[in-house]
């Protein structure tokens, strides 16, 4: 059995204490946390703490926090030598304390705190500094997630950028269309089986070969239309950009 | 029993012609195309035909050929007071030829080729002159379909529109996210869990409250490292509008 304690109770924090509270393997030993009341629901209120000093030593310290407070919470915990990871996709290993042995657990998931995950299907990416750590690492993941990889600081932040385009951005694009519905008195539902079945094809159609639309055919008509019919300058500027992007990229091919 | 035609052999003819194919309620009687081949494995040879004179009367000759071709295909047809409509998304009903009867049929979707749709989800967005005429496209649709709403030109404009944002350009930041890891040593896979649950969020959340990410967070730190992590600057261009627009999105709240 291998011994975590979670420091943080955001969502990626909440999200994991509830998938390793299931888990044989794994025994959840603290939770610290500022917010107690986020994370009474799923731990004893004698695990929750609020003072570093009161962390007994485990296997592995998980620190899911901010990006901007890792380093400096990796500085308080009262230990050395210890397996310390962060998970964030963005914060480089090197941004935790030297005094301990550093390492990644990076879940690549968007989490929403009212929204439940199926823990088992999120890859994680992990990175440690030798092969101990490694496997501890892989041991704990392999726990929760049947999809792991190992990936370094380097591939981590060209991965984080990536989860930004084809899940920030495009959840953004999501609201742009219940916007223009909502104006147009048309009910946002119509657009879920297009957008379900545009996150389907790329499963088995590379996301260049599922490319339809006005754009990709240089349907200058359709474009002209669409871009007389949006008053929103902010849409106007999106349909622009991306119109564009798609055209240079079929004179690429 | 319900006749039907289709004119043109692009996705979305293809698509109708199998969907069509498999119901008792619905005679395809013929497909008109330039391209028998299209379309060989899905009909009969004498059912095939490239010469407007060749065709029958039928209850009902859906255009499903590009919009720019709508208005000339629908004058070509050797009939008066027939039921004509197209299948476009940003095409008026009025750009089909007085001679028949109007309207519109169409299925919200994005079709490929290569890649079968289950026609049962896929909302079907009718429009006619009449109440007998929307009568036989609503029989025709639900024959196909589940989902069916009755949607004006004005309206069926902006849905398409709002698809071009949750679809076309969608998959064009899954390419880039593709891109993003190719160029990285990543493999593509590692996104996809993401990019589902993206896409599921918002059948239970609304895409305001299913944003996550640095820009939503407005964590200038973040997207700062990003953008110096990227070198495209089309892809940089992207990043910064889509992130100021998410921005300036949470100040509205």
């Amino acid at each position: 059995m291998i011994q975590v304690t979670i420091i943080g109770s955001g969502n990626v924090a909440l999200h994991l204490i509830k998938a390793f509270k299931k888990k044989a393997e794994i025994e959840l030993v603290q939770v610290f946390s500022r917010k107690p009341e986020t994370v009474i629901d799923f731990v004893n209120s004698d695990q929750i703490i609020a003072d570093y000093n009161l962390l007994h030593p485990v296997d592995l310290f998980i620190i899911a926090v901010s990006d901007d407070a890792i380093a400096s919470v990796s500085n308080q915990i009262p230990f050395q030598n210890q397996l310390v990871v962060h998970t964030s996709g963005s914060v480089n290993i090197g941004a935790l304390k030297d005094k301990n042995r550093k390492g990644v657990f990076y879940p690549l998931q968007t989490f929403s705190k009212s929204k439940a995950v199926d823990f088992k299907i999120i890859p994680i990416c992990l990175e440690a500094e030798n092969k101990n750590d490694y496997k501890t690492l892989e041991t704990v993941a392999k726990s929760i997630s049947e999809v792991i990889y190992h990936v370094n600081s380097e591939q981590r932040k060209a991965l984080h950028v990536a989860a930004v385009f084809v899940s920030n951005f495009v959840n953004h694009l999501y609201q742009m269309g219940n916007e223009i519905c909502t104006e147009n008195h048309l009910s946002f539902d119509i657009l879920k089986p297009l957008i379900q079945e545009t996150a389907n094809k790329i499963l088995t159609l590379s996301p260049k070969e599922a490319q339809t639309g006005p754009a990709k055919r240089n349907d200058t008509q359709t474009i002209n239309s669409h871009l007389s019919f949006l008053t929103d300058e902010n849409q106007k500027e999106i349909y622009k950009l991306l119109t564009k992007s798609i055209i240079d990229h079929g004179k690429k091919l």
